[in-house]
């Protein structure tokens, strides 16, 4: 697995998550099994500085998240009012905190820390670290009684226990904010400028409308101050020669890559409806590392068609018939097709060889980086429909070339 | 009322009605009565030809229709095998029958003529003509039995009573497409070429979405092979400098009119969607009429503001605040607004001076058409959201010029 991180996200849009707990816990080895990375906690002299020491990691499923260290804020007896002021200055800017515990050493600072976070409404799950040692069950039921909904999972960071369950527990945890703050398209369109956007009309679109991704994007180039001019894949030539310049971006259906990729010169960016989605409701990062897993597969794999909903004719044909056709022609032999629909996902992802995912237009984003995370800590390659088709057509580079941060990381997982 | 008649349509969209009935039963009178029109419907001996007369005409709220008089089939004895021939060389190519009948005289003939019609499942109304000599009740029971839900309007053509009740059924018993028929907007722009349309995205405006006639309007667009450039009013400037020549077409949300207005060329063709909208789910030339009657408004006058749902936020705004500001300022004092949204339209119209309905993009036409044929049936003017607007900022001649047929009908009404 390529481990390449993508460029740092501004530390604006990353989640703050607070991490909490007294010395000796076992924050720094949780903190480096949650990343995956080796890291380093400043640990000052406790109670001697007012300022928590911030890291910013890529926390999958979660993406670019700064983690806000309180090693000032430990457990020299109760949770007096020079700490309580000192701990408001993390609490007021924290999206999320991480409780960090041991059953055996429960007490009123973990009982205050766990009233404020509540009283302020950050939502908090509690790591019983040194479950190896005990288990949740360990904490006396009053506390558990007094949990109010907070999650408790335990986890072994010296083991790399429980800590996937700790990730989709933050997943699940974190602020619904968190999961809207990307853009569509509008970065990729510089106000003033022009997206083309190519939506074929067959007839499986719905009579009269379009189809939400579509929809979708037009919007989102409008509020970007953008301008949209929608087409179809026939009349593109012509879109191109009425503009007095070239458009800043062409995005297709997916079905039409092939001949948008003919049509558009070069030298424009180009990609698809769905690469977007994958950008927008998924993980383009996860997503494109999974989709280089098309080049290992042979005849026979097991492949999940993933479709989150189940009232879209559109994605009908492209999952049951195209899809299928191209990625056994890139093979060169038949793969066996497994589809699904709706909220239900296989528990046990193991006979399969990879996930093909829709772009997730109807469901929410906190739902598909649950799937992926899932995916990935099954070992289970996951892309979606544009980027493996994209990669079945042999125009994958071109089609994240508007992604600079994909594409460098693309590079990567390929040296 | 302004009697000017609308271009004519071609004949292939009109709606195809059979006239069935003997000799003397009124169908002429009865058809003048439907038309407000001297109409002479030629009658040949009976059952000396097989070629029905066919009369294209107006007739509200359907639209353009086609008579096609049966005069060949009348009561020369039963119904025998070469009468059938020939009435199934009519019944072959109408979509909706009227059968003309007196409540004194049914026999064998109207019922077989009923159970052909029935058989083959186009829709049919039995006007019960002369009913100021006889009513509906004086059927025979075992005639109404088998009407199998067909309505029977008592009418007098002669006295013009019940004719707009035989309208009204006229238009709920019309085959669904008919009202399907019509083009939003692709018509107006000649495939290759581009359509401007101006999108305010405002803070009413759902969140990631586009509202349902700008979703139509682009759907259409490229049904037609045209190209739609989708733009905010602000980058409107910049949207024509991008294009070589000039658009087709700019369509603009009516909140945008006056911005739009001064930014469009004098040369290029401009209207609002919901103009467009008044010709593809109501009736143009109606409410074009209706508009007019905003000069003869004065303070304190009754104006009934009419949505079609109850769940449209942008409609919200514009139907309680800037449509009466606007119309307030048109007539310069203060008219009196009374609201309604969703099913319920009055029984009782009498209070109002005018009727301002919504586009009605959730609903359907027939209904739409029911609303302008009851307010018309009532002598109350009926316009919409657009027609409106553009009529209070002084745009109205310009926003119609893109509708030849409606220009040359407007400048009949003011002569």
């Amino acid at each position: 697995m390529c481990s390449a991180e993508m460029q740092p996200a501004p530390r604006s849009i990353r989640l703050h998550i607070g991490l909490f707990g007294r010395r000796n816990v076992g924050k720094s080895s949780l903190l480096n099994a949650l990343t995956r990375q080796q890291v380093s906690i400043v640990s000052p002299e406790a109670g001697t500085t007012t300022d928590p020491v911030e890291k910013p990691m890529e926390l999958l499923p979660l993406g670019p998240v700064l983690f806000v260290d309180t090693a000032g804020l430990d457990d020299e007896g109760a949770l007096g009012a020079a700490r309580m002021s000192r701990s408001r200055a993390v609490l007021d800017r924290v999206d999320l905190g991480i409780l960090v515990a041991e059953s055996g050493v429960w007490g009123p600072f973990e009982a205050g820390l766990l009233a404020e976070l509540s009283a302020r409404r950050i939502p908090t799950v509690v790591a019983l670290n040194k479950s190896d040692l005990a288990s949740p069950r360990d904490l006396p039921a009053t506390v558990l009684q007094n949990m109010d909904g907070t999650p408790v999972i335990a986890v072994s960071a010296l083991h790399g226990q429980g800590i996937d369950r700790l990730r989709e527990a933050l997943l699940r945890a974190a602020p619904e904010g968190h999961f809207d703050s990307r853009h569509l398209i509008s970065d990729l369109v510089p106000p003033g400028e022009v997206a083309v956007l190519v939506m074929p009309i067959d007839s499986s679109a719905p009579k009269g409308r379009l189809i939400l991704p579509q929809v979708m994007a037009v919007r989102d180039v409008l509020d970007g101050a953008g301008l949209a001019l929608v087409v179809q894949a026939r009349e593109l030539p012509q879109a191109l020669s009425a503009l007095k310049g070239n458009p800043a971006l062409v995005v297709t259906d997916s079905q039409a890559f092939q001949s948008v990729a003919r049509d558009v010169p070069d030298a424009v960016p180009m990609t698809s409806f769905s690469i977007l989605m994958s950008r927008f409701q998924g993980d383009l990062a996860a997503q494109v590392r999974g989709t280089l897993a098309i080049e290992n597969l042979r005849g026979g794999d097991r492949v999940l068609v993933a479709e989150g909903c189940t009232h879209h004719p559109t994605e009908e044909d492209i999952g049951r018939v195209k899809l299928p056709r191209w990625l056994n022609e890139k093979v060169g032999a038949p793969l066996h097709f497994d589809t699904i629909q709706g909220r239900d996902f296989p528990s046990d992802l193991s006979p399969y060889k990879l996930v093909v995912h829709c772009g997730n237009c109807m469901g929410n984003r906190r739902e598909m980086l649950s799937r992926i995370h899932r995916c990935e800590a099954a070992g289970v390659p996951i892309t979606n429909y544009g980027l493996a088709i994209a990669y079945s057509f042999g125009i994958f580079d071109r089609a994240l070339r508007p992604f600079p941060e994909v594409e460098g990381f693309l590079h990567a997982c390929r040296a």
